[in-house]
């Protein structure tokens, strides 16, 4: 049974990034994994943001939202400035540099769930403190599917929150290097066993260029990378995926393992718009049409025939 | 048409491996990328392997050899040492430090291909000094598909000689670093469309275990490593991989984009069992039925749904 459309709701962050790549620099343009992952989920389903920004963010970054139909009932204004990171990538992007970090107003953030909210039934945790992640679940009722991701400070320094939140997650997203560090595992499939036994029934490992891996009780799946020959700029890739990913189950209202396969897709479809240009630029020329014609880019990318042998 | 078992041709090193990884050490095991190539291919398709090795070759690798079918009769047995290589594999496989090479009777190694051989239609060349690669094209007479690997060391040294031959081959393989060197990009996409610039019409990028990209005249192509809990021995992998690539491609008669394509899963397929143990020791217990097994196994590790959206 599908209820299409079903409610999905993200919490993290929303910020103003100064970016850096060899394709050229932005400053003070849209950012945060919450605004990658909310107008990413937007092509696919309606999407509820609990966020918060200061005073001097942009009308035209809160336009963006509302011309994708992200429902802003969660997205608090408060006075002060809106979180700030800027960074610059090496010229072949395998690396990047942060060169400051203002957590501004996000620092005293404290998600809140607008009542009706609670039953939301797809829930995304963004990379914010486990302690606030826990926090949006003791708002959030019984949802569906509940997905989060963390990073290496979380697990370095919050270790028991992010422990126990993972008790109550059914996905965790996480790249390569998070994965080992948390599992203590260099190989990616112990790793990911070594993770489900810590709570999630599903983990994806995200390795950039090198596509994601999906480890669940459907077995294991591989989604590859969409090769783009001109990477303009990688921010927000991860939580585009996520969005991607997101969108689709909510859309479908369903997360059995061949629902979650294709979203898998639907991540890395979006995730690969993403980095076409700065900031979530190419989001606002994106369309159905481009990520249909996306998705079947992904099958004839993976596709061979089956043999007589 | 299909022309069952056409004749195969691989040249290359053949030698004595001592590595340790955290899986263990062994001593003076068979090693060399014709060794590897010529014994994963021999279970899709029969093989001629030119090579030399020196009076202290043992027997029981010979044995292997025949025991696969692999045609001898361009084995030089040549007074003195045989080729040796000794490396140490860091615990996460990550990096590999070479301890030892000893070129022995390899320093001296003229590749002469028995007259018959002359018109072997698929022909590997596996890496070695370029001038060498050509002299066996000189040799080849008019072969369907030349393919050849190469390595830093050729690339940066004997870059006119790399030239001249990728002018005559159809297909390049070389990992990720080694196509970054030799276009001068870092983009993969872009790698792969500078070097078919320079003669192959298809080039594939090996990337360990994140799978190997095929650019060529059918478009892109990815194939997935398959995720391997316990690693033994990465050792020949990638040799491994080109076995069974061109072995399918024997099999076949064909270089098809369609037939490329599945050769690239065989070439996975041989890499992920050549893994599992050191030195060419899991092709010694390995059969067909687990060769189309795991083509199945690869076929679900990429399978999705096709969606209406």
């Amino acid at each position: 049974m599908k209820a299409a459309g079903s409610s999905l709701l993200v919490v993290g962050s929303i910020g103003l990034d100064t970016v850096e790549t060899r394709a050229g620099k932005r400053a003070d343009v849209l950012g945060g994994a919450a605004s990658y992952f909310s107008v990413a989920s937007s092509f696919l389903a309606p999407v509820r943001l609990v966020g918060v920004v200061g005073t001097d963010f942009p009308d035209a970054h809160t336009a963006l939202f509302k011309n994708h139909q992200v429902d802003l009932g969660g997205l608090e204004r408060v006075p002060g400035r809106t979180f700030r990171w800027s960074g610059v990538y090496a010229p072949d992007f395998s690396t990047r540099t942060t060169l400051d970090t203002q957590l501004n107003v996000f620092q005293e953030f404290r998600p809140k769930l607008p009542a009706a909210w609670a039953s939301s039934e797809y829930v995304f945790l963004a990379n914010i403190d486990p302690t606030l992640q826990l926090a949006v679940l003791e708002q959030a009722g019984k949802p569906r599917f509940v997905a989060c991701d963390t990073m290496n400070f979380w697990i370095e320094g919050k270790r028991p929150e992010l422990l126990a939140l993972l008790e109550r997650v059914d996905m965790l997203l996480l790249n390569d290097e998070e994965a080992r560090q948390l599992s203590g595992q260099a190989n990616l499939p112990a790793a990911a066993r070594a993770i489900r036994a810590l709570g999630p029934r599903a983990v994806v490992i995200k390795r950039g260029d090198a596509g994601a891996l999906l480890f669940h009780e459907g077995g294991v799946f591989a989604a590859p990378a969409f090769p783009i020959e001109e990477v303009v700029d990688p921010t927000g890739a991860g939580d585009s995926f996520a969005g991607g990913f997101m969108g689709w189950l909510a859309r479908e209202g369903d997360s059995s393992p061949a629902t979650i396969r294709t979203a898998m897709i639907l991540g890395s479809v979006l995730a690969s718009f993403s980095v076409e240009d700065f900031s979530l630029d190419r989001f606002r020329r994106l369309d159905l049409s481009q990520i249909r014609e996306r998705f079947s880019a992904f099958a004839d990318l993976v596709h061979f025939e089956k043999i007589k042998l």
